[in-house]
């Protein structure tokens, strides 16, 4: 049983990571924290009760930080919609946000713990670095990290860097540099991962709520992943930090240095990874360079038939 | 009577800032937070207290922030020894800090205010930024902040930076980005107000306990000064900024835009003021470009005579 | 028939490239010129001069830039050897270098064209963007630079940098800003050539000049390989350029954007391509992004038969 | 007698450094050559040309570099109007730029020197720093150089760049890390002698050619100084390099580290120039830090006198 703070965005993506932490065995929630990326953090917070109310969760939603840490805001509207989570119908509601500050919940989560709890962001780290230097005690309390972010080949929001990273990458800076084991899921692995319209097919069949809800995000994440990036599928990115949880087999890591590069206006954002050990540095992260699709997508299954 | 809270880092020049701050009657000191820059938090806290006890003053002091927002801590013990505040001798300490974080103090404070807080950073901007980004909505309540740090020629901790802004330069980018009134006192100013051993007979002259603390301190400040930057008397840096607030007419004030380097490694933490107004960008800041060196001398005096 | 000139700095892969420009039919190679890169121009010039010595051609051989446009000099010596192109043994040398300067010949047979001339740059960029600046008239009458260098996703001399562009960053900036139409054989698709045992069984079976001292070179290259990058194989690298050369369709090509970093330390000489065009800018360059292996070797063993 | 390349860009203040230079007894003037800077290289050789022609001076003149070594061109037309030297009425020229490129006979004539002859760039450092690339011998007998550029205060160009430095950062980068002994005429020293009327008046009084060239030139210069710097006179920046060679004790130097910023978009061609020698490294330049007003104007009018 691994206890978790699920740090998200939601997002589309996201919201299947939360479905599949919310009710594994495997997994311990102990609190949904929202950052700003795909959307607003208002926008976030309200996709992340809408989400816990639809399927009868009761697992406390903290909202976060509402700018990054140092640069100007940036969303991603343009995959994720007004919303942030276009698609599904919510009805009106009635769920409320805690009202403890995300950073201070984390903060306050992370210093009573026995330094057993995990983070897992799927959207920019805001939240965590901000806790990191709010109260620096964390730090060695913190299990690890488990990130859905970065790239070492292509970034996905400029030529260099990849959205989560590049939205605040300060923040990621600060977290990469903090001494925490990090799992970085980038988009090597998780631009694999493509939810097509057969994977809906499977999901739909299972015919419970979240399989529902599944399907109705799916149907909008999969329309504008084909106008803005033209690929056939949508990258369900963040439910790989999950999968992994729950079944470590099912992606390859290598360990490696990563940087985090905040000083040049080209490249900001990039996660610089030294796949070959060209800097003889000690590894701070573990990368993911390859995924088994055949488990990903039956884990997937499994944490939507738990509902 | 001007409300506001002094950020510092005491620190000898900072020490005197407090003295001139805590009893005039044209300012009302809602509250001392600190800061890590002269030396760290903990001691710089400690010399706070200190300075609180010894004059009896009973303004509340919040410890603030431990290490900068992005970079890696530095600190000047070179020119304020071991405790931050060499060369007076205390009473052991009986004054304890606020149990709430400085962040915090700032944040309710502002927002229980009128828009009539100012505040007056006299270390680097940590504290502040920290504020800004963790509850945005200050930001626009803020009154003005009157801040020493910078240098629109020659930097003291680099060719190219001022201590303050350079140890927490994503701090500053963060303030002065911000939209907030700005009035920088930087070297250019704070640099021509030294303290010699003339002005230390002066002072003592006055013979009360504030005079004596003074001067006990300034003996130790102008003979690291001496060793550190060969200069004959010791810059009184951070009193610039209460010496304007009560009274405006000692500093003379230049409108220009102001950025902080955040991006070059060479010129990290320099604030690039548009003195010539080539960017045609409007103003984000005044600047101090003169000081009527007897007119801070006296109000000085006149401070340590409320004692 | 392509009139070229072959700027290069022999080194295991260029030499095979010369090799192969020097005696196809569909290549009329005007004369080589050394740049500094896998090792000095002292050496790469004086292996220039062997390999024309010792395979019986007469092209010129002009000595380019001894140190890159702005930074310091950087060799590669680990992978080359102390002469960079360790391995075969060679008769002494009785051939020179012509007596105009490499830059010179660039600029005189670039104005004396017809627009026809191709460059093909497979060491840094040295000698082409000193011509270009030296001479900024020849810069509308390159007909294409064919290149090796650069990469879209990972680095081969550090982390975010291939090795020929990192060696000399402004002068692959003032070369991907030109204007002339670029072909760029990047480490995507250069990696992927590897010369192995059997690759070497293979050639050495053509039993001429030529494919014996293919042979003795990459004895030497393999072993270098295997030390430093673990590679099972010597890629290729340069001989691609003149492979595509000769028959176009041996490599999948993709117009890009491509910038060179050239204001980060830490990402100093990425060639930032904009793979998926969200720069929204018009492509400055043609990327390899894929190779057809059997038709690659095919062309080399064709053009070491010529011998 | 010292032997020197003046190697400038006229423009206004050039011309009189050109004035000066061309007949007083203590200078043998080698050669003039011309950059781009002020104007377009083909405006000032025109201008280098015109202004021979017009005293009378047999001074070969060798046009330079038409661009800067790696980024884009900008001139400073608003200061030295259309055709870069704008005021005085010139006969139709007859006169010819020699042969020879600037960059060449700079290599030339050094080589062919017992290292006794020093460089004076007045204009951006493109021909130099070209030189010293394309023919690395020439680094170790070029005796010092003389130049006008830089501040290691405010920036003249943007707010932390000077012009000449600004136009070419990377030129001036390689000047001074080559290890040539540098003198450094910046913004402090030349921005405080100004011409002003009375200068003009007094000069004007001479009464020979090149006093009325003198007092032609100032009326357009004062007069666009006045417009874009608001500035009451026009600085002889350029003729401080001169008035030094013929008279050393005119102007204080200060020996300092100075380095040149290329990697940062806000700060790019500031020269950091380590005041205080807080780096410890050792310097690589003497600096202009204050200057004899009235020695400085004697030496200017002495030189016109001579015509």
């Amino acid at each position: 049983m691994q206890k978790i703070i699920l740090d998200c965005d939601p997002g589309h993506d996201d919201a299947v990571a939360l479905i599949m932490a919310a009710k594994h065995p495997k997994i311990e929630l102990l609190g949904i924290t929202t950052s700003a990326g795909n959307q607003t953090v208002e926008k976030t917070s309200r996709n992340a009760l809408h989400l816990c109310q639809h399927l009868g969760l009761d697992v406390p939603v903290y909202k976060g930080m509402r700018i990054p840490m140092v640069r100007e805001q940036e969303i991603a509207d343009s995959i994720h919609g007004d919303t942030g989570l276009d698609g599904p119908v919510f009805a009106p509601l009635t769920r409320m946000v805690e009202p403890k500050h995300a950073v201070q919940f984390i903060i306050d989560t992370i210093l009573a713990s026995d330094g057993d709890v995990t983070l897992v962001p799927t959207g920019p780290l805001t939240n965590i670095a901000m806790a990191m230097r709010y109260e620096p005690d964390i730090v060695p309390k913190i299990k690890e990290i488990v990130l859905m972010g970065g790239a070492y080949q292509l970034g996905n929001w400029t030529a260099a860097a990849e959205f989560n990273i590049y939205v605040d990458a300060e923040a990621a800076y600060v977290v990469f540099t903090s001494g925490v084991p990090i799992v970085m899921m980038g988009l090597e692995v998780t631009n694999t991962v493509l939810c097509t319209g057969d994977t809906v097919t499977r999901m739909e069949k299972i015919g419970n709520t979240a399989s529902k809800l599944f399907a109705d995000m799916m149907h909008f994440f999969l329309k504008t992943n084909k106008e803005v990036f033209d690929m056939d599928g949508g990258p369900l990115h963040d439910p790989v930090t999950i999968a992994w949880l729950i079944d470590p087999s099912c992606v390859t890591l290598k360990e490696m240095y990563t940087e985090i590069e905040i000083r040049s206006n080209l490249c900001y954002g990039r996660t610089v990874c030294d796949y070959f050990g060209m800097t003889k540095k000690p590894p701070n992260s573990r990368v993911a360079v390859g995924i088994d699709q055949e488990k990903f997508w039956d884990i997937v299954e499994s944490c939507l038939r738990l509902y």
